[in-house]
């Protein structure tokens, strides 16, 4: 399996290992050093056990589907359809794999829905 | 040269295109059918007449600059540096492009800064 191929694997497998709320599974796909940035609050996790945990306490309902994943080498990319609760929002997230196919970075964003600026209305329609 | 190769050249090229406002470059990158989506404000725009007037009528002082580009198939995302006169931002965008190596799809992200909410400071350091 070339690097492309397995970064796509460790990717899914990190979006199904989280919606299944397989710990082990996730640990698994790992690196001990991983380091997860969420550039939106500029909050930085590092390390396994801190980023586990993290998800382990994550509140609420929330669940993951992938909409898109891109793999290219040891990047990857998830667009991701996220539900929480009765809310429905995107997400984009970057991947990166090490030497050995883990996961040792994870860049998250979060867009949230704002209202369009004026002055391109006729250029657009709105859905 | 394959799909990816092909497709990874068109999303490198629109970046460079719009960057230096080079609009019959950008135009020849398009397919005419293309369809630009801003899911954030729920906005489309059909064809690339209207999205070039987009482009060229875009106000402020805007940059761009690819800190990563993925191409996969004939799917691309691009991980963007924008700047718009003093402000800094990062985009997510996604590429679609065509079975001439056309782009007929992009859809825009411009995630926001917003503040981390409580409970987990324990596992976050802050930059």
């Amino acid at each position: 399996m070339d690097d492309t191929a397995g970064t796509r694997q460790a990717a899914i497998a990190y979006v199904e290992s989280l919606e299944q709320r397989d710990w082990p599974r996730l640990a698994r796909l790992l690196a001990e050093e991983v380091v997860h940035e969420m550039p939106q609050t500029r909050e930085r996790i590092r390390g396994r056990s801190a980023f586990l945990r993290f998800n382990t306490e994550y509140p609420g309902d929330w669940h993951l589907r992938v909409r898109r994943v891109l793999a290219d080498g040891r990047f990857a990319a998830l667009w991701l359809d996220v539900r929480v609760g009765a809310d429905r929002l995107d997400a984009c997230v970057w991947v990166e794999v090490d030497e050995r196919g883990l996961i040792d970075r994870i860049t998250d964003y979060w867009p949230e829905p704002y209202d369009p600026p004026a002055g391109r209305e006729h250029l657009v329609e709105r859905w």
